[in-house]
């Protein structure tokens, strides 16, 4: 790390952050500079990330700058390939694309078999739909609980489809864990860190939503939490972040994807539906996400989004899905991905 | 609600969606504009936050808007006069400013009961200290767990002061009630549904952080989640929120606390170590929350900052909190309200 | 506009309502709900925009809600068909795919014809270069000015390009008006509105950036200051947003673009050297331009970025923009567009 | 500066760095760390704002990190003691807190006659109103120009209130400078730097309001453009910034403050009318600027908002003026100073 002085610190002041450095085990080296001496501080020295935080309380420092990346076993510093989740049948994160496609809510046998049945038509390899919701107002449908997980493991059964569902509290891992093939963590919980260390423990893949008010590094921190803990099946899902525009519901941060796949091992999805809240705006912002890199989508399905208990203006009719679907594997071809 | 029906809305879909209002019993009102329709929905009908979310996705609906504030039990609408936390020998939300002080993370017994014991002398009525700290990194300190907890217990009984401490999942709720006298739920919980339904049914009174990237109402919406379950002690607290502006750590909104007492009986106090992040502006900002209208104040106090296992930059040596409590005494003496 | 009463307003208050909006010669619609009135004001009426801001500021009203769109001449609504801007040669806005391409500033005769003729081989057909620089320092380079503008002309003739450059004061524009093709008015500058007003007088097209702080509706007022003093011609840009994330210099708004042509007619571009600031998010963001309907690129080149005088790490090399180019003509064929 | 070297740097490119380095000037002192190379750049060489643009773009490097603040005239390191303006009979800046007050437009001879009486008697020493309005709609009241000017100048002759307006065109510096005391340059404009260079050459104070979306450190590179031309007489202004909160209007970052006032030696004042937007919370928010160590105000008081042309909803009756002015000198005895 790099400590930059401030102007007016003093002889002693400066020697003081030196030793400090030192009894931390890393070697300290001032630079003496026309108006002020910073000081890199060099070496495998414990507790960096503590360290920081020591350094910017001494007297006489204005600020600490980190050099080294907090993220490790996620980083593309010490792995470079990339992580390859393998599913029963098909991947996630080589040169296929998948396509997770659902209701928002679990909210009966027919509107979620009848989707299945649809989005599994047009390509979808992972069915969503959320049992357990977490919505903004207690008054809002939170979910069939077990109920929901039971028709989901259902639907798989009839199509062959894997399934998504959200998981909200740590309480429910068992539960849940019963029934889906995939865990999804929603963009509220994503620094749930009692939830993301006990997802750390279990065996099935875990899809992380990037927070809406997350930054790209710590989303890859909350994905450490869980690789750190013993999973290493974790996809990163971009779904909008909260800014001033309020046309659209959160703005898609498109950016993200090969961002995330630079500094990153692990597999990038876009969830259009959320990210835009607007069902005009998907199809684009679905192509988009090939053009970018992605490894594959999340979007929002329901056969009748007048009927749905939740979030009925972002979800495609199962016709707008599989015609997003054939514009979607237009780009696939030139990518030379294959659903 | 108004619905608001875009300028090609057919005859027919402008009577469909009169006819969807009535369905959920509500009476329809339709004003015939120049360039278009739009549509008032009055009455006590059922679900009215599914309604709003229905009407979005119904054909011919360009936007839905709601009129009657989301939230109920924590609003002014309908409990006019302040909610006042009766604590053992002081309340919380009167003409009494409340002062919670004391270090980020408990971390040693001498740290903790020095801190106590100088906080206690200056005014303060109760000590904060995290036992389970949510941290961005996993390689953080996470803290002393039911170990910090007994050694809050221990400054309570030798000081006299209330603790507060921070409750970061339900699986520990139990065991944080035997020792904590109000519960803490952090910035990155306020969202965190699983939790606040469980504090809702505690005794004790629970003190909810804004969320760095929550609006007001949103905000209210979760305290709505605590009361409706049952437990009306909830107090709200301005932790800064997350902006572009990157000098201080977060951007305390000032605004936040009377436009939350006007929306709200709840108290509302202020946190300006982590809505600075920056020693020297917590005392400017804690004068600025005694200005407008804060029923008190957290802050953080650690006896040697460069010791600290976290945030040292925006804790208060016990002389500077002291200093702090002499600038913000002759405020409330202006506001007549007393420590 | 509706405007909505607060629960304690009297009947009094909702009468005087009903007066002021009658006064401006609109019909006044009351809704009588459970605990509020909410009054729709429908017509023909005066000064829409001022009666908004005045109705919020009447007693016993909580809010004023706008139905229509302030913007008329940019907008759908009155003009159905896209802007299709004729340029010598080809066109900005239909079928056609226009790149405009070249350094962040002129810095020398070498580096701007060498850069023109790279980018003119690769298929842009308009050349960029800033003469006059909005620099955040006054000590940074603020451009070669007329200088600049003349080697912008000599690369014109040398190349047949077309060329487009910033414009930052109305003083400049009889300056300006006499090199470039196109007038570009830079993010900082979106809300210069006498600087606007003057670029509606002129009759060469305007390319108008969108500010780093701007909602879509302001970007689209914008627009309609130009197009409402007389000049038809313009092109909006999506240059990204600033938001909370630092990892890139801003946030790219991919839902922008097709949310602005689902709003406007005017061609829409993007700018993927500023909506990122790193070189290697270029490509794939130039990529997912083509794949959300944009009307074209602006990039951002440089034969040597190192010796740029500004803006170097998001520079394309000439050899960058050519494989940015043979990605993005994939997308063209699939799109049914060419260059 | 220090410029990290990227972990796969080869030593070519860690030399050819340290080469470009002293090309400019600097002393290279690199440091070998365990995973990557660091280096020091130190000096007083040349153009230091463009060395860290070029060096972000030479092969290898990965980041630049700038240490010496990038404003100097403005900056406290420079000049410790507070800037002090002196105008006829009272100072910004010292111990003396300074209100401007007035209409957001000036509209009528009475509406402002009555303003600046009123306003005046309440203890203002600044009339302020607008004659040259910047508004989002090209339809909305653009001010009433140099009649407005000369309304403005006729209250101060009968008041003996200074007065401040807007400048919102180099073109007008001229014909404004003819009438006003204070030049004010308004939150769109913070970075219109041909009008800032321009109003580096009058000789009257200026008023620079933070832009919306702009952080502490352009604000002050934004002065330091109009000091660097000559006029030392600049007083800054937080206005509130833009962020995902839409309650208030804007979000007034009142930390702002003391941070402006730790970094630079320029007086600062604050608008609590554009800072929250609404009526109700003026008051509360004018209190914490003197709390935080704020030089003066800027409010909009408005006889009749009802009728007001712009912004009726954030300005206080003469009544709610002065009561706020009661309010704020009990503060100001407090701190020791006066109005």
């Amino acid at each position: 790390m790099i400590i930059s002085m401030s102007p007016q610190a003093t002889k002693e002041q400066i020697e003081h952050v030196c030793e400090k450095i030192r009894s931390f085990g890393y070697i300290a080296h001032p630079i003496y500079g026309e108006e002020r001496v910073v000081i890199g501080a060099v070496g495998d020295g414990r507790e960096k990330d503590r360290v920081i935080s020591v350094m910017e309380s001494v007297p006489g420092v204005e600020s600490v700058i980190p050099i080294l990346q907090p993220f490790k076993l996620v980083g593309r510093e010490l792995k470079k390939e990339d992580t390859i989740i393998k599913m029963d049948g098909f991947t996630i994160g080589a040169d296929q694309f998948v396509v997770m496609a659902g209701p928002c809510s679990v909210e009966t046998r027919e509107q979620l078999l009848e989707t299945a049945q649809r989005v599994k038509a047009a390509g979808a390899k992972i069915l969503r739909g959320g049992a357990f919701k977490p919505r903004t107002s207690p008054y809002d449908f939170q979910g069939l609980e077990e109920e929901g997980l039971k028709l989901l493991a259902e639907a798989r059964e009839k199509t062959g489809l894997k399934i998504i569902t959200e998981i909200i509290s740590p309480e429910n891992i068992d539960l849940v864990s019963e029934y889906t093939d995939i865990f999804q963590v929603g963009a509220r919980n994503m620094q749930n860190f009692a939830l993301l260390k006990r997802l750390g423990k279990v065996t099935k893949p875990v899809m992380l939503k990037r927070g809406m008010m997350s930054t790209l590094k710590e989303c890859l921190m909350s994905a450490e939490y869980i690789v750190s803990q013993g999973n290493a099946n974790v996809i990163l899902c971009e779904r909008g972040i909260r800014t001033f525009e309020t046309y659209t519901r959160n703005t898609l941060d498109i950016s993200a994807v090969p961002a995330l796949k630079q500094l990153s091992h692990l597999p990038v999805i876009v969830d259009p539906s959320h990210g835009t809240g607007k069902r005009s705006l998907i199809t684009p912002v679905a192509k988009a996400a090939v053009a970018v890199g992605s490894d594959g989508l999340m979007v929002e399905v329901h056969p009748n989004p007048e009927e749905a208990f939740s979030d009925g203006q972002q979800s495609l009719l199962p016709e707008e899905f599989e015609e997003m679907m054939r514009e979607v594997k237009k780009y696939l071809v030139v990518e030379g991905k294959r659903l």
